[in-house]
């Protein structure tokens, strides 16, 4: 559902319960070309219409489009040059091709690293947990990624574990693209309180039921997890490089 | 996960399999100003990069960009005019205040009724089963939409049911926002098979673990859902307007 009647209605909620002055949320959502929307998405939904809460699309340049799929294009309205110092949360989507680049470029390592030194809350779904670990930023820290993707953390520094959602002191990761809707619910009980991300998780009308079960490498058996494999065989190989150059 | 190493293994396993000519799939994706880009985006991860299937985001005029958010833009690359005349899908994504000015658009409400009486499939996620509605194409059917949204289908002949999934012959709707993903896989079972639909649950790693219970009114509680309705009251003030007006 659109965000305006329920930002309206959390603003005047919000309002009457806070205190004097809050302190405005910022959160930085990483948009990088090639990144893979439905990591973002997730999260977004939950968080869109947060109160006292502004959201950033982040790239280097503000304005120009970053392209995530045929026909659907992302416009950054904050840059690296002018993203607010302090984050409430800095968060980085997942992705492929993309994604590797995005380890691979100094350019964004190093917005990152510092951005992720101030943030409050560092943050990622999918393989955005890579792009984390080649900034330095998850060296030390319990962290998870798709479940293709693991051997990759081990080779960032990090410690892979295997869970919907990773949080290690201030560093939260979500599990493959859909842990987005379970993580962004997870930070938003963080930020606000359980019972606005109740009431996100019902307009979401978030109350899964699978069709099939099928959604991890357990569930769906040898066979569909080794065709499942195959094609990201040559993401993880790049993105297994990538990882070893950005300790260089 | 992009779609690029997906798409290629996909489409040469279909090859390998397929009859000598089979008749490519065509689904089409409305896209208006206003409507909500997660109900689109579930079902969007799903059916990117099915072999032998063209995606098509639909609008009046290819091309300008439609915005679905801050900084959210998505551009048709069909128009009314030139979308194949069979579609195998036709889906309707929904909204709130976009929703009710798409189910009060006589082109759009025409565009829908001419492709929806020659699509293998008619289908929606969330209130996007309301344009459904109003271009007449569920009159006699069962189907479901947003739980806020309920009476707004009773209004426009349809049959309200409660549940995740609603199929009537060739009707297929889905409920609020993320019932897109279940609503999707199980879209693609019935268009390639089960496993196929496996294989693209494993990918997005869906193997839902809400924190919290409250995807629904029943398990949200009176309160919560009193807050959540309220929220959506001027919407569904406005889509039973739009919806008693569709019937002139």
């Amino acid at each position: 559902m659109a965000s305006l009647p329920r930002r309206a209605l959390l603003a005047a909620t919000a309002a009457a319960a806070q205190t004097p002055s809050p302190e405005k949320r910022h959160i930085g959502l990483l948009v990088y070309p090639g990144f893979y929307l439905p990591d973002l998405v997730g999260p977004w939904a939950v968080w869109d219409g947060m109160p006292n809460t502004q959201l950033h699309f982040i790239w280097k340049q503000a304005g120009p489009i970053v392209k995530t799929g045929p026909g659907i294009n992302i416009e950054a309205g904050t840059t690296f040059g002018n993203c607010p110092a302090d984050l409430t949360v800095l968060f980085v989507p997942g992705g492929t091709a993309g994604t590797v680049k995005a380890m691979e470029d100094a350019e964004t390592r190093e917005f990152l690293a510092h951005a992720g030194a101030r943030a409050r809350w560092v943050t990622s779904v999918c393989t955005g947990s890579l792009v984390l670990g080649a900034a330095g930023l998850l060296k030390g820290y319990k962290a998870t990624t798709h479940w293709v993707a693991h051997e990759v953390l081990a080779d960032l520094g990090a410690t892979p574990v295997k869970a919907r959602i990773v949080q290690d002191r201030n560093r939260i990761s979500g599990g493959g693209v859909t842990a987005g809707l379970d993580f962004g619910l997870a930070v938003a009980a963080q930020l606000m309180d359980v019972n606005y991300a109740k009431l996100a998780q019902l307009t979401l009308e978030y109350d899964p039921q699978p069709p099939f079960q099928a959604g991890s490498p357990e569930k769906a058996g040898a066979v569909l997890t080794a065709q499942g494999r195959s094609m990201f065989k040559g993401f993880v190989a790049g993105a297994r490089r990538a990882a070893l150059r950005s300790k260089a």
